[in-house]
């Protein structure tokens, strides 16, 4: 069953595919309506990244683990690091919020008042103060603000001073420092979000220099839209600089990457490498984004770097030659089953063996599933504040 | 400016309409990701009708307040009533919730699980209990039931358990209650809901007995639903039970209601008119269901239902003779213009006349602002805890 | 590879699938902004029969052919009917049509003037008729009707003439006939559709007497809706009767069945033979409704009855009570992962062989490539009057 | 009724306005379903010019007619130039066209083969050429292009070979012309299109030069997608060449602008006014794209432009200072309590006024009805062939 024709040829780029994940997956998350604790639940970022290294341990998929500052805010990142390391991960990116804080409730970067924007850059400096003292590369900006009613706001004049606060962060960037600033269509406003599609992000981010990059979140988008479009044309115009990865049925459902739709996990997977994105000189990031709302968080991580990893395997063995033939011939059902070929190649056996000439097991859920560590966190975490968003 | 050319006609009708304001609305709302907290929010049920009395005082419009459980418990219905009634409002529709217990995780009235059902249907039970003590009409169900995952759930099993927890609450109902079913597209489950339209609504409730209803929520709907179709469909079926008002840019955004779309809100009144739900016999009730997320809630209040008010005068206005004059003339642009005539009849300055005529305040919004009561209750609410959804 | 655990068990299902091809996808269709011919295309109905033939005889799958009238009009049924035994296949559902005369601009079933329901009802009567010649049980009836403009129509009374329109037509029905109504959420009405959702069919076809039954087309819906629940519930009623299958990416593209989402594909396939469709006593009806405006016609149809082979076959393979045990469980992640392991298993080379255990080629589209037999027509179909949808 | 305070202070900007209408519109249009032919439907370019007349006669507001080629195609555009003239109206924006030849089945400017494109180009370079003879400033360029199916196409490849023939278009303009690039988020293609959003367009054209602009339709954009921003951030960035106006409930269906949604067109205009681009130094071209399938077409065009006129006298009424200090103090329902003031003003005898000093009709809708023109029309326009998109 593993010896899929053309397997053995993708080894190398399957090699190189590392999906960051965030430290927030391993706390309580949920909706509006309710949010449900579970048994075992991290009570300190240090928990946290403990639970992140069991994801990687098991799937040798997700070595890093990227940071909320200030969820995760510490007096010692150095020590920090060490756990990590200590855990075979690392730390990774390092995302801002600025949602949360009572003075934002109009706006932060964007807001009227200067004070208020001063507030919302210096909390961005700090953050870069967090990433000089752990090493990593991005700075990842997702901006809640916007409006929930016409008049409420002047988009133009939000739009402007973005674009100031957005450069007074980017100045205090190291050179081998980037900005990734993510978009989004609606969610926590309902009228108008300051950055609601690529093309914002992206005309802002051009404005501001080389190290600024956009970053795409699979479940930010409109409807039908089509979002390999934009992995294709970032990564032409050279500013895809991450992924959030997750799967939606109606808005920022946040569920678990290629749980809705598999086939766009495939096609997005497929301009990835399209387009460079798992080439060895790549940049782009690719992290999850996600909310276990009702299902356990640590193997609904493992799932989630499953399940990029299965599509990232069926996309590699797309016979590209064949495509670019059926197209040249305008034989559209001809590369639509070339394309659709490598989609129903069923890669798991395959991946399975991959795993154990790696020394990993075959079966990551089912091995987390038998290694006793649920139940281990379920008894010795108690008492103590589960984490969650807030 | 008040003698709008068939204004005087439709007093009698514009006197009947009466939307009923929920106890919710003014405690805190928010999004997963802040509740924002405001000052003079209330800390009880009592204050929340004080403030629910407000908008009624200053409008004439919103003469009672829906109940919410568990939120709105107390040991003494007839005491709450008498206060109720000593601030001039009375208590209305009683709204049930299961969503906030970790029972329900994964299901309510559908849980696979009989007893989880029992419980959610005993919750039900207790509701009628209220009503019985406080004379309301209607049991409002809205279930936050559904799953994330395809495989989560069996949603033919869900579906028959609906029926038949439904049928034991509708059995407990009195001879003038009725129970009133609100449909939902998603969230917070984002799989499937398991009652995610009106059809399925109409289904369950037509199989248990005439005093079933439906209820549509305004906010409830796939994009691009003509809501008014369904105003009219379950008219024309005898089925529409009740409104929940509100109004949305993208999802359930819960929005004041006409702020997103005041056209729409236009054609939903057209339609209850031309159904009958404002004639002296109808028994459709008419509610708001909004988070003043961001804006002051009182007067968010006052806004929504003089916003219902304002289009269901310019709907009252509609010339329905020339309208089917123009349809039966196939005359397109002749049939819209007699709409859009109706539409863009600027009525404020008649429904303020219509007001003080019955000694309200002409403009209810600058009456609020003048009347010390914001600042009153910023004042002297100090101390305890706000109140919100949980 | 063919030795996929379970599969023989899933045989006898599986001989039971059949898929209507509609004639008109033989003829050239495409967009309103132009239609492309292609050679070969059908001059006749007797060429549309001959080309559905060949799907049928390369895959063992499509025994009959949907007639849609007046564009399938002869003067003998008899012959026609022979003509279609002698390639192997029969004639089948007879669709309406009442968009193309001009008489219909305003409405066909639900227009104001009287004699153009009359003739519109006319037409149904003659499309009885039909049946009556050809055997055939299905009468599908899909309106386009609506309105453009709000205040257009007057939504309310054309839904009551719809009711006596569609009574009038159910009378003519034989003890064996059925009513089909198809439901559909915009186009080529813009404002209002008079049937846009399964809610009004279902009220509708119910009002009519047992034979009277929905028809889900599975490119009618909003954005976002949930298929497969709308699957369940109108089998769950008794009310589903037939479906019209294509895929989407926006609207109704029509495009090739599984061709934008496989995996909804999978789940509507699913909760076909969980409510029991597939059934021996079944009465549901398969049929694809699709437009090849770029792609082979002949190719495109075997393309989409293997699409929904492939789902079906893996839909069947579902491990139903490990199912209902993570569901019982609370098992989110488990109850995804057995549904998933469906989903993913490559059916191909197992339905390869099952076809030629049956005598029929185990690559049909090869098969066809190899034929010959677009070669032949596009030499021998010179001249004439290609057919499309006017 | 017509003394609205400050309705004077807007009356030099009102002056402004402007709105090209289509020539195609004049003609029959309709659905992939059928096209209804009306009486008095144009035959030639000539008589369409004299129906736009008609509608700038009546209005004021419409003193350019574009073109589409090769709709429009004609041997002296000196001569149509003066037949413009002499009926008081001059020709404008000239229309590319590559959807309806065969050779552009799978793309024009994109195309895979060399051979194609260069003839897209030469298309490009003619309807140049018709600008050099009539002294138009723009080329408007909406590109069908894309694909139905996953694999059909390398979207890739297409960009890069639209950047490419975009280019050698680009070149041959003159310095006082201009190339506006359309986006449309599908249809006819129904997997991508080759420019689905601003975010390309605007990627695009900014490659080209300081002449080359985006075209905003208001009717091609994903379901909830937030217009007025868009016109906000590409008048910001410099890139807003025209609009193409219409409304739309679903999908593109091209309605009369304003008629779906009024608010919607409010806000657009404030936002159009906001940016600058009614000043006097502006650039930004206004334009009608529609279908006027099931109404009149000469008043569906007068209907159209009132509809813009009325949003933009309303939007010019909006007290800006007002909204400024309502979102200094975060002053939510305040703000738009401002900006709905604006929208709910009823400028409608304001504006019969304004038309009655510039020796315009008061109402132009009835002026159109009893001028007589359109029963002129239909009996004078016997035989030919009435024009449409083919």
């Amino acid at each position: 069953m593993t010896d899929i024709p053309g397997f053995a040829a993708i080894a190398p780029q399957l090699e190189r595919l590392a999906i960051e994940v965030p430290s927030w997956a391993y706390g309580n998350s949920g909706t509006r309506f309710k949010v449900f604790g579970t048994p075992g639940t991290p009570r300190s970022i240090e928990e946290k990244i403990a639970d992140a290294a069991v994801v990687h341990r098991l799937t040798g998929l997700a070595p890093s683990v990227a940071l909320h500052i200030p969820w995760d805010l510490v007096d010692d990142y150095a020590a920090l690091g060490e756990h990590a390391a200590s855990h075979g991960v690392r730390l990774g990116t390092v995302n801002s919020n600025t949602f949360q804080d009572d003075d934002y409730k109009f706006g932060a970067l964007t807001h009227v008042d200067a004070k208020v924007r001063r507030k919302a850059i210096d909390h961005h400096l700090e953050c870069v103060d967090v990433m000089d003292a752990t090493g990593a590369r991005d700075l990842k900006i997702w901006l809640a603000e916007g409006s929930n009613y016409p008049g409420q706001a002047d988009l133009r004049g939000r739009q402007d001073r973005l674009a100031e606060s957005l450069a007074a962060i980017y100045d205090r960037l190291g050179e081998e420092q980037r900005l990734v600033l993510e978009y989004k269509f609606f969610e926590p406003a309902f009228y108008h979000t300051d950055v609601p599609d690529w093309g914002t992000s992206y005309a802002q981010v051009s404005a501001l220099g080389e190290r600024a990059m956009v970053c795409l979140d699979t479940g930010h988008h409109a409807p039908g839209t089509n979002i390999e479009f934009i992995v294709m044309q970032l990564l032409r115009l050279g500013r895809l600089g991450s992924f959030d990865f997750n799967s939606r049925f109606y808005a920022d459902d946040d569920l678990i990457v290629g749980a809705a739709d598999p086939f766009q996990l495939f096609r997005i997977m497929a301009e990835v490498i399209r387009g460079g994105a798992l080439d060895a000189d790549s940049e782009v990031a690719f992290m999850l984004d996600q909310c276990h709302n009702v299902e356990d968080k640590i193997p609904g991580q493992i799932r989630s770097v499953l399940n990029v990893q299965e599509m990232t395997a069926r996309a590699l063995l797309l016979d590209r030659d064949a495509l670019a033939a059926a197209e040249e011939a305008g034989d559209v059902l001809g590369g639509n089953e070339v394309f659709m070929d490598a989609f129903q190649t069923d890669v798991r056996p395959a991946l399975a063996a991959w795993r154990e000439e790696r020394g990993l097991p075959p079966h990551p859920m089912r091995a987390y599933a038998e290694s006793g560590y649920q139940q281990e966190i379920e008894e010795s975490r108690v008492g103590g504040t589960q984490l969650s968003w807030t």
